[in-house]
């Protein structure tokens, strides 16, 4: 016993969304046909995380294409939770996994991500360990790089990479409406990393 | 409050170590001034996970380049957690930037993580978000995919890349020491993703 307090102590890593989001994401019942709504949602996630103040301008979303119904949705959370790995894609997967008990979504089913913008380099290759099955996206990278944020180093054909992994990619979709988001942030000087 | 049913619910996302983790680390205060003995460690972190049968056979570790000592360590905890992010480069990045207080190492000074086998497509693109200042890997990428994981889709310059923004890049150190590992695991027959 009197070894415990010179040992390293790491408490588990705990990420939160903001409490806001079960409001916004509405009746669990309510489903998503088209892809734009649900692209949307991903939007107004982005849109609303900036409003409140409760992280970077970036938002995501999942759904059951059997159901169309939403599964996980997820915000930038990078500066509240001190977490560099906490953007709005991956924690969208997390949330989708820990709901549905697995680390692999393919063995539940089909999942679209949603996102607001062009997934970063991490989350480009946390794509295909996730079991999604399509990604759509709003702004492009030259968006984000526009208000200053790094999207990283993906390989030059990174959609056609996915696309040979059996990951479906829709490109700036809503794209007008997902890069209002990023200048919403940018109006308000939020913090750039 | 009788909407409250209705709505999405997301509790945080919970993402913890094995308990063995701690003694395997030991005091706080001991120094690694050698690369080899930091990523020997990261390497010894992989090995047990093997052993324990908690999660796949990674391990990596953060060390300050000031003082020489262990700030955080990861093992993958993939299949324990439901959970395709948290690999072992992943899960030492969070804590140490939660024990930090900080998304951005750099700010907080250098640091190094070592990581018995060369970081997959995700963890690549996870380190210059991490404020990380060097990446020491152990096994390569031909090493890990050898056993039948895959490593994703990189740039073909991906560590000149790293370079390029201030990361230095350490490769196949210990390279015999860290591939024991992962035969360790296939020999256990450990399940592969």
């Amino acid at each position: 016993m009197e070894r415990k307090g010179a040992d390293m102590s790491f408490p588990p890593v705990i990420l939160a969304l903001p409490d806001w989001i079960q409001e916004c994401c509405g009746d669990p019942a309510r489903s998503f046909p088209e892809a734009g709504e649900r692209l949307r949602l991903a939007v107004e996630l982005a849109r609303r995380n900036v409003e409140r103040d409760t992280g970077g301008p970036f938002g995501a979303a999942i759904f059951d294409l059997a159901t169309f119904r939403l599964v996980a949705a997820g915000v930038n959370r990078v500066i509240p939770e001190s977490c560099s790995v906490a953007h709005a894609e991956t924690m969208a997967i997390m949330l989708a996994q820990k709901r549905l008990g697995t680390f692999d979504l393919r063995s539940a089913g089909d999942f679209e991500l949603a996102t607001s913008a062009e997934p970063c380099a991490m989350c480009y290759g946390a794509l295909p360990w996730s079991g999604i099955r399509r990604l759509v996206y709003g702004a492009t990278r030259e968006d984000v790089q526009a208000i200053g944020f790094d999207e990283g180093d993906k390989p030059p054909d990174w959609a056609r990479a996915l696309e040979a992994r059996g990951i479906e990619v829709v490109h700036a979709l809503l794209r007008a409406e997902a890069r209002e988001a990023l200048e919403c942030y940018r109006n308000r000087n939020g913090r750039i990393y």
